[in-house]
């Protein structure tokens, strides 16, 4: 599912502006034609298509989630895997292995400094992701442990992201730059390039520089035994995590009982607090405006039955029936009510009010999407961009890869 | 003279195993033959240039020093803008500009942070490096405010280099990696790719994440009347900055009393107790060990009249003559004695006694190398490398860089 998850954001990314002028300023120095860009028509060396790759799969924000850490897991790791795996043929299972091993690593270090890494100001999925990525390649080039040991402190070298790019086309550069740092970190370390074994704990190492507090027992207790990779999450709706209980609300509630755009009076929406102050938006002007705003997060829930990325382009923003929905929303925000929490009340025109009380709301630990959500979310996030069957084919090669002989057939499979 | 003095260095360096691993590793990525490695006969393209030669200008310790942050300066300059300048064509007067720029950027924002900086663990020759390299290179690009300021962006979400890796690959890996991440953010940013604007000192920025205090008017004060690279300082020998007034007398008394190793009773030093903590090995094996041991610097000066790279191969280390000689050494730490000081004592068979007090060694920014020394450090770096007359003629291109139509072309020069 994390795979499958993945493929789909990157190939739904592949044509984003950040996307473009990335390959447009590395397109000078590009090697030999190794690596698939998902999504897209070129093919690149193994290097640039760790980072190019690694930017697509996260500039929607789509993708998995770590909750316990905010890691995005596959980010990093998987863009390095799938660009070794075309460079050097492996399995399936293999892959597979060396995927979880990658997210166990990062999500396991991140647990280690969690929250105060994050407050210092880094954003996690970058600088843990580096791990994440030499873990997961080093396993792939079958490193011995000294080896990897080296692998780990070069990644160690090179955290990635800052908090304060969010918003910026650097936020989705951070897993990219990680995942091919974490591949370059390997394959030197497979060469006997030699860095500090104790590069996380020692004096002057990335514990002491990048965090102010840390718990090293949380990287090895349980290890081979409780996996973080079992924790990962993944989103149903293409827009910040605090507005899917509304969402979820909101569909469930137009879906039971055939609502239908103007039978609806008015929508009451009752919050955790952090709902108005994260995505209080009322005045929309592009579709990425739209992810910031509950209000309209609710109407296209309610008019669609869905949030996707369709749902967050610029012509459903400025779509009057939208607009019209979105103007009867009303939010009540209440510190009582968990910030996974929300109760949301629609009255209709005829003098019926419909009620639908969230615990915990689609895509959440508790409650995760289905497969065949997942598959409808790449489906829609490949459309436009690959043809049906193709998409069909890609998700088929997803679920079944650990019977697959070469891995890396996946991505070509993604060509545009 | 930073130009001519980095060139030597990374010409001196390119034989290194770093080096020959590093190519070993990145050579299936390698794009087209762009731009030269110094020293050696490959070309690469000109990200992967950026990186090799940045590793081989900094691995032999051997590179210019910013005394106030102990930033190299030139370690990831230099190899980046010399990689941008030969995909691109430019003249030697914008090259040397933009090399005083990127040094400019990166001493000013090191000087804004440190000591607290570097106290964490952050290898500062890295983690400021990125921003010399981007600034340079936006400068070699000509990007207007706004694209400059996300090259900064992208610089700032790039820290590379951790303390801890000291004695390792790793350490000249990290003006590499950030030589080519201040060169890839400058190409993101023409292309239009965005960062945030306030990444050095906003909040969840550079400074908040890196560094437990900051001084931001060290950013701009004095800008473009006092320059940091009229600090900048050269090393005439390839071993600790803390060794070097010790060999600077015995070098001195050497010479102006024609000592012969046989001719020496005893030797005894005072100087400031960092110097026997930092570089007190008595047991030595290899020439990296040498580097690290005060007898042997001094050992070495009164033998050769010289401690560069050629003293500190493991054949010296090992030659009788030298440590017979190094064991006549004695060592008296004396706080009083500042870290920049110190007196040597020769006592000679034939009962003379000489001493020699230095108040500020040769390469101090109050005793600066002369044009002369940093020629024949440059030649004897080249030597092996490069045939004497093609050194010749690198030499005299950097001296006289400002007047070069095409500033890719020194690098070429240095073709082996």
């Amino acid at each position: 599912r994390t795979l499958l998850n993945w493929v789909g954001c990157a190939i739904g990314g592949s044509g984003n502006a950040a996307v473009a002028h990335a390959v447009a300023a590395v397109a000078p120095f590009v090697g030999p034609p190794q690596a698939q860009l998902l999504g897209r028509a070129e093919r690149v060396d193994a290097m640039t298509a760790a980072l190019i790759n690694g930017i697509a799969g996260h500039v929607l924000d789509y993708d998995d989630t770590h909750l316990k850490t905010i890691i995005h897991p596959a980010a990093s790791v998987m863009p390095a895997l799938l660009a070794l795996a075309q460079h050097q043929r492996v399995s399936g299972a293999d892959f597979l292995n060396a995927l979880l091993i990658g997210v166990e690593t990062e999500c396991r270090i991140g647990n280690a400094v969690y929250p105060s890494h994050y407050e210092l100001g880094w954003h996690i999925t970058g600088t843990c992701g580096v791990f994440g990525a030499a873990a997961a390649c080093g396993r792939l080039l079958a490193l011995p442990a000294p080896q990897m040991l080296c692998a780990l402190g070069l990644a160690a070298s090179q955290p990635v992201g800052l908090k304060i790019q969010f918003g910026t086309d650097t936020k989705s550069f951070h897993p990219g730059r990680a995942a091919q740092g974490g591949l370059l970190a390997a394959l030197l370390a497979q060469q006997g390039f030699t860095a500090a074994a104790a590069s996380l704990e020692g004096r002057d190492g990335w514990g002491q520089a990048l965090s102010r507090a840390h718990d090293w027992t949380q990287i090895t207790q349980g290890l081979g035994t409780r996996f973080e990779s079992a924790l990962n999450t993944y989103k149903p709706f293409a827009c910040g995590i605090v507005t899917h209980p509304a969402i979820d609300a909101a569909i469930q509630l137009r879906n039971e009982n055939k609502l239908k755009p103007g039978g609806i009076a008015s929508v009451e929406l009752i919050a955790n607090p952090l709902v108005l102050s994260l995505t209080g938006k009322t005045e929309l002007h592009t579709g990425l405006e739209g992810k910031f705003s509950i209000y309209h997060c609710i109407a296209v829930g309610l008019v669609y039955g869905a949030a996707g990325e369709r749902q967050f382009q610029d012509a459903v923003v400025k779509d009057p029936t939208v607009i019209a929905l979105r103007r009867k929303v009303t939010v009540h925000p209440d510190p009582k009510v968990g910030a996974a929490q929300c109760t949301l009340m629609v009255k209709l025109k005829n003098g019926r009010a419909l009620t639908r009380r969230i615990e915990h709301a689609i895509g959440s630990l508790e409650k995760p999407m289905s497969d065949a959500a997942l598959e409808a979310k790449f489906t829609d996030l490949a459309d436009g961009i690959l043809p049906k069957d193709q998409t069909r084919r890609v998700m088929d090669m997803c679920w079944s890869i650990e019977k697959a002989s070469d891995a890396g057939a996946l991505a070509e499979a993604a060509q545009a």
